[in-house]
């Protein structure tokens, strides 16, 4: 009973469809009629015209969209626990050329204007100290939090008045919004490049950079093809993207996810490092109840000595979610 | 009739089933059992202990081999018409964080000896000038020529008594080694780090990346991840490569498209701008003669003003082959 | 009355006198007579066959000397408020390739075994996460202490241990001296590089760089050039260097600017934010305190809202020194 | 009898000067006094409003103003035997994070719009391939050749109409004047950025980069500090430059530097290489014509087998020139 994490999920028999339908040779790179949609398929999505590219994984997409928002002398302002900062092997240095991530506070991942200025006021505006140039957040932050309306409203007008790029690390992008309950727009709104996941939601290998500031995507072409991300099959990472969006399978998948996380959550409300919004769950846990729980047939990370992380899927099965539930109840 | 390029042909059928075969959740990354296979499948099939990694292009497997063998203030010799030169947007200045590609003449895209210490021995041994770290060549070469046995152990005698590095991009050396009837490893022998490409010969998007000096991939595992190259699925590249490599499928492709390829240029002896001995034929034609064959039906590529480049790929359908060796004999 | 910064203070006669003496052509870059002593003349100060290397900045020592030390994807632990991370405009990133600063804690900006261990400690060893290389001490450090013999030890105990380079930025490295009464090798026992510092103390525009492990120094000769700090004059900078050393005139320099600031330190010791072991004085002041001293005629930098910084220089004018000390003594 | 390198030769008697009435304390970096007239100096002299920054180096001046003028993904077209290609030690790689040199032919190291068109025409506009941003072109040429006014019209006007950036290495800047007789500013008519040299002219470790397009210079402020070449006694670079710009001390010493290059090129006419234009004399010479030269005293550099490089300087001492002269004539 697998609660380790929803990037080692299978692939979605939908995304698998259309991979199959799109074997015929078609234009190599993202010349072909599946990729080509792509833009169109997105601005109907968000209701406002943005260009989207494909690329393998959510550190690429990351990477390349904040080297289009931050200049190798510059900086980026993230969590102190964001991907990009924790798990992505120093890669968006290697991306940015050199560009510094400035780390910042903030309850359950999540940044608000106040714990971003505590980072950039005390920046002295001269050429010794490295400058902000973007902030990124995460929503679903690394804790499986959401950014709500107001929140996201602030932290964008925050940005905007000091002049700083916003991107998006949308991993859980799907998770967020079924949350919320909101648009796609409203989850992401005022923000310049979004990391649109689906590789954690029933993709197999595809994530999508969207930009809703069109000037970035240029740039962005170059360097998605000296990065080695322009695969010369493009058109089944197109394929995978666009059934996901078909039928709003990739919000579908999401409440799936979610809803078997908020089944665990409830039987563990006091226990719960952070609130359960997303499909993650922190649980504060001895080391003999985690043995308890494993013995018992649960695959799940510790964190630290006195938590653990459990993740649920696309594809959560039902009764591993409640014997889960029930075992958590009785420990 | 589709001539345009391998890079987009459809995917082997028994790639899909290897696939499709991967999809239970396993360990995310490399952690997966398919991709714990990969050293033992490459050791087994070249007769020596190997160590390989998947990645999805081939870009990213020539970059992330040669920034293993190269410091940023080096440089690569490599062929002025090379892959990593022409076509990789710049992908090896930003893997090597700058080091340098020093550019070489040959025939046919082959280098020599000689070719190389006409680019070396200019160079002052000082630190005003760039020094050269490694030698990139091309099996089979961008125009379609393969290195023999002689050929290649002269280039890897050169490197080694000069102290360099030696990479061979391998995005055709399934052709290469049906054109030579020789086992895989003499295709490569003295080769430090083989790009071992599957996807113009049959997979979808996974290439390999093969170190025969066990050293450098430790620090390759990090760059791996560094340039957003560690899927989390990775499973489904281990199990395209396994599918391939499986009962020598990727040398069947490689005859295949070698066989299409060799079809085509008996017919076109006297037109030959190289020697045809993969699945690549560069052909003397004039505009209108092009025209005439686009006329019937057949795709490719303008090769400058005077020729034309005409590709075969694993399913090269033999009623397409014929029509067109026919009608080049009918020019 | 001067107390802003150590970095603008007059060039020191001797300087001057050797830079004169040096104007006759040599041979350009690092090939005249006067750069080939520098490997003799820091051997014979430290008691140990060490290389060196001058730069104009200490920036540019600093940080050449690191991407000596680390890789690309690597990083390096240093002080939160170290200089290289607060005060060199991302230098660090840029010569490193993109690796990484590991931000630890310590009193009075010096590092401690259990700070850095508490930076170390909880990085997974695996490809997600940047994995150190090396450490990087400032001596005397940011806040103008100084790290005993046996503090250096314990430091220099765990980089080995742990396998990491051990980096001492020597901005202030005679004040540290001056103040510790050793020897310059008992200063910076451990160490693998060094940089000297030289313009803080009465220098123009040369910094050196001792290398204790000789075999960094070959890579770095190259990473100068390409860093444009191979000047092609050297051997003004050479001349700066050895008229420095010649007498100890380094050392007698930071015993002048330290007694200066201990001078300062008698008449403000219940002010002092830190020891004042070096030229710095951090000192606990109101704002309508920092105006009257400046309505006196003292300049200085405020630090933060209660706090001013003063500096003393080799030159410190014995008359201004004790005008500020009555002046704070009369607060 | 040193005619090896205008690199090395002593400073100017009027450079010390300034130097040493630099000497009092001033704000550091580039806060000072007399770095904060560079702007209005070369505003006078070129006769249009730019802005200058001073380096310690020619390779730093042209790679930093590069790198502010071509995106790391994008390439620098110059001649095959531009210093910036051959002797910065991959300079340029580093500072523009592996942007690409792209090598164009032309007589005596001089570009023409025809031969960059030879360069760029070929390349395709598609992320495979990487794009030019900028032309760099030296005036005076590598070997020692001036272009005219018509030459660099010709050239700028081809740059602005590909949207190409131009950049011009003026290490001899001054010998270019002095032989065109113009005024500066149609020496450089058309060019973004200027390095303007004048460490092989008399200055000990200063260069200016003059920046005729003004958005450039803020970004390059960062960059430069990044680089380590923010040096905190920068009025001594200032001094350096400003004492050469004062009453036109540059064009005199280019003047003196020529006459004795023309001298000794009448004593060599059938032996030239190059039309000798500036200071630089490449002389068909057998070696035992050099041996015998070197017997009588004369050092110089050979250049390859059959010819030898001859350098003047601002110093060149009229007895030794003559003699020189009539020794090349009696060979």
């Amino acid at each position: 009973m697998q609660f380790l994490s929803d990037n080692a999920a299978p692939v979605h028999p939908a995304v698998w469809s259309a991979m199959l339908a799109a074997d015929a040779a078609d234009s190599p790179y993202d010349g072909d009629a599946l990729s080509r949609e792509l833009d169109a398929a997105f601005s109907n999505l968000f209701g406002c015209e943005c260009s989207a590219l494909w690329v393998a994984t959510g550190t690429a997409a990351n990477c390349i969209a904040l080297a289009a928002m931050v200049p190798p002398h510059g900086g980026v302002v993230c969590h102190r626990e964001a991907h990009i900062e924790m798990d992505e092997g120093g890669a968006p240095g290697f991306y940015m050329h050199g560009a510094k991530l400035m780390l910042a506070e903030g309850q359950s991942a999540k940044l608000t204007p106040e714990t971003l200025a505590a980072v950039i006021d005390p920046i002295r505006d001269d050429v010794h100290q490295v400058q902000p140039h973007a902030v990124s957040i995460t929503q679903a932050s690394e804790y499986g939090c959401v950014y709500r309306s107001a929140e996201l409203a602030a932290i964008a007008a925050f940005a905007e008045g000091r002049g700083l790029g916003l991107h998006m690390d949308g991993a859980r992008f799907a998770n967020a919004v079924a949350h919320l309950g909101c648009s796609p727009a409203e989850a992401c709104a005022g923000v310049d490049a979004l990391t649109f996941g689906f590789v954690k939601n029933g993709g197999l290998g595809a994530e999508a950079i969207v930009f809703f500031k069109p000037s970035l995507v240029d740039v962005v072409r170059y360097r998605r093809k000296r990065a080695g991300h322009l695969q010369s099959k493009g058109r089944f990472l197109a394929a995978q993207i666009l059934a996901m969006l078909k039928d709003d399978l990739w919000l579908e998948n999401g409440r799936a996810a979610n809803a078997a996380a908020g089944e665990i959550a409830a039987a563990a409300a006091d226990r719960l490092l952070h609130p359960v919004e997303a499909n993650e769950i922190f649980l504060t846990t001895t080391a003999p109840e985690r043995a308890a729980l494993r013995e018992q047939g649960f695959s799940f990370y510790d964190w630290g000595d006195d938590a653990a992380r459990l993740v649920t899927a696309w594809n959560a099965d039902a009764g591993h979610v409640s014997a889960l539930a029930k075992a958590i109840r009785a420990l």
